[in-house]
Order: structure tokens, then C-alpha cells, then sequence
């Protein structure tokens, strides 16, 4: 993915419109989540099984690749603000991820992946 | 950014703790809500003008780049699991937005970005 | 439910700490949005039958009524600030459902109420 | 408020549609998720300011009522599924608020308010 090409190409976009004055961090959050509820919309009343189920309804997979693409964009905006590297950032937590959940304490492990236990009122928000 | 590398690490990581029977779309959709509302919570008592500020500090600064990376591993995870190319995907979303909002209209027009109008109010959701 | 009564407790606590400054509607809603993903994230890996049976789990149980407690709280602020008065918005919104979905039509329709149709494609938000 | 006639109110018109099927508390709480980001995408371009002077805009405030009355009923649903009592959990919450952020030390505190510091990341995810 060439992810810096698509940052230009949303530069190029909001600066044509003058839109660079609305995307403060602040306001690119609110977009962020705004447009995950979106998705959250499409499953709120599916079953696990039918939300699976989906891969094979076309119209359904349209919305769900608009919602994807919206929440990417909003992403890439922010990391541009923020000079955030996404890969390197992402990599990272995958590294920090695999220490803090061993396999053999998670594996197959539902109770412990599910429940908020007295270790995860501990937890920080990360 | 090799975002297959990127996805193959995550299938992995699910895989080793049999995770997978979790990470039905719905579920997904919901853990991706979740993150990115990690995010509004860092921003939710700033101004604006602070939510820029906070490229300055390197203490909230991780946080911000933990919650990103949070962000784009689940959307990484259930793009994987729907088949869903997310770069095709947003540049057909970006060529979409260029013929919604012309130029001409848009520039410069905070009203029209910012207002819902009389079709809006139409579909509201329930 | 004395809801004035909360209310005016509400504001004497936010008073007390000068905290009104921070409570523009703007804020506030993104308050909203990031104590529900709270709740999301309790039920995120939950099957919906174990979201039932989580009733029967005093700690968990707990947990939900504080992050019940705290959506509540930033709507009584949100309404309180905006002078929306909740009980009439919400009979009004009750009756305004009986219409959109009539019962002869929506009855066990699970289809009706699952699904997003054309017109809803229509309304993408951008 | 007479919050236990809205929740016979709300039982009546799920049960007359036979869509209890659909209001597991996980859904509920993706439903919850959703309507308070509608809320979110009407204030997620304007200033602070302009947040508040939305009471001097009919149309924008019809609409603020309707996303209130959405998030307040499907709030009332659940808590009426888990058999929580709004209002004590309200006063407890508010009780406890109290305790954890004496006058002495948040009054007039925007960075004690704003920021997340050391602290924070102890802090339960209440």
C-alpha cells in the first residue's frame, strides 16, 4: 500500500477546498469514531454468524468497503497531523501485544481474553 | 507500508491463540468503536487549538500513537477477514468525495461542510 | 426519577470545580461517545447469550451500572445545557416510531429492521 | 421524569414487533454506541463555540433532540434488560465522583482535568 501517495492525494483534497482549518486532531477524532459507528450500524442487529454471512451479500460488502475506506482516510489524516508513523507504530504494538499476551497463558483462553479481571482495573488505557 | 506483511502477523498472533472464534466482523466492529474512542478521550476536554499542541508532548504523543496503531489493527483484521482491499478501496472512496464535493461549491464553505440539511434530517436512523 | 434533582447536583459538582468551561455541547458529546464505547468494550468479545448471562457476575455487573451511570451523566449535562427536555424528546421520538414502523409490517421482520436498503445507500455520509 | 412508564412504553413496542429477539445487552450497547455518534457528527466540524449557539438553530436542535431521545431509550432498554436502577447508580457515580476529585485540588485545574498523567494510567477504567 502506498500510503504516502493516498496522504498527498488527501492533502491535495482538503487543502482545493480550504478544509485544513476543520482538521484539528480534536475534530479528526470526533470524524474518526463517527464513521466507525457506521460500521457498528451495518452489525448492531446481526448475529456473529450472519455478520460473517455478509462476504456473500453484495450491496452490504459496498457500504462495508465505504465505512473501511472512510475510517482509513480519517486515520491518515490524523497520522499525517501528528507525524505518526502508522507501520512503525503498528509494529510496535504487535511487539508490545505478544508480551503482554503469552501464548501459553492466552491460548484458547476465552476467559481470559474476555473478562476484565482485578489485573485489568489495573490496566492503563493503552 | 506492507500492509499484507502486516496482516499475516496479525493472523498469526490470532491464530497461535486461537482467537479467531472472537473475531467475527461484528465483533471487530465493536473493538474498533472501542479504540477510537480511546481517542476521543485524549481529546475530549482540549481546545482545538491544544489538540495541536500535543504534537509537543511526548507523553501523550505514545498514547496517541498506541491508539492509531490500535485503530489500524482492527480495521487491518477486519478487512483481512472480509476480503476488503482497503487501498483500492479508498481511492474509489477519494474519487467518490471529488464528485461530492466539487471545488467550486466547497471551498472555502464551512457551511456547507459543516451543516446537515433538510435531506439529512431525512434519514435519520429510527 | 428526579431528574431536576440530578441535574442541579450535576451542575453544583461541575460549578464547585469551575469545571463549565470545559462543558461546551462540542465536548460534551464526545464525553458521550467515549463512556458508550466503555459499555462496548465490556460486551465487545461476549457472545449475546453471554451478554445475557452476565446478570449473574456481581463484578461485572458492576461495572455496567458505573458506565450506565456515566452516559447517563453527560446526557443530563448535554440536555441540561442545550434546555432538551428529555422525557417530552423522548415520548415525541416513541411516537414518531410507532409510525415508521408499524407493527403489521415489522412484526418478527427481522429483515425490516436488519437491513439497510437502497435508500439507506443513499445516505452515506460522504 | 417517569423513567419506569418510558421502559413499559419501550417493552410494549419491542414486544409488539417481537424484536426482543434483537436486544441482547451486546447489541444494545452497539445500538447505544451508534446513536451517540450521531450526536458526535453534528457537532464534529464546529468550534466549541459555535457548539453552544446551536440553541438559536430550530433545525439543528430538532435533530439534537431526536439523537438525545435515541441514546436516553436505548440507555432505558438496557438498563432495563440488566435491571439497573438508573437513578441510584447515578447517585452513587456522582457520590464517588466526589471522592475522586476533592474541590481543593480540581477546582479551576483544567491540566489536572485535561491531562493524563502518571496517574491516569493507574486509573480504572471506570
Amino acid at each position: 500500500m502506498n500510503l504516502n501517495a493516498i496522504q498527498k492525494k488527501l492533502r491535495d483534497f482538503v487543502g482545493a477546498r480550504n478544509w485544513e482549518q476543520f482538521h484539528s486532531p480534536k475534530n479528526l477524532s470526533m470524524a474518526l469514531a463517527a464513521e466507525t459507528a457506521e460500521l457498528l450500524e451495518i452489525f448492531q442487529w446481526l448475529t456473529e454468524k450472519e455478520s460473517k454471512e455478509i462476504l456473500n451479500n453484495d450491496l452490504e460488502m459496498l457500504q462495508v468497503r465505504h465505512e473501511i475506506a472512510d475510517i482509513f482516510i480519517y486515520l491518515a489524516r490524523l497520522s499525517d497531523k501528528l507525524n505518526v508513523d502508522i507501520e512503525q507504530a503498528v509494529l510496535e504494538k504487535i511487539a508490545l501485544n505478544e508480551r503482554k499476551y503469552p501464548v501459553g497463558l492466552s491460548k484458547n483462553n476465552a476467559i481470559k481474553y474476555n473478562k476484565r479481571d482485578l489485573d485489568d482495573l489495573d490496566k492503563s488505557k493503552e
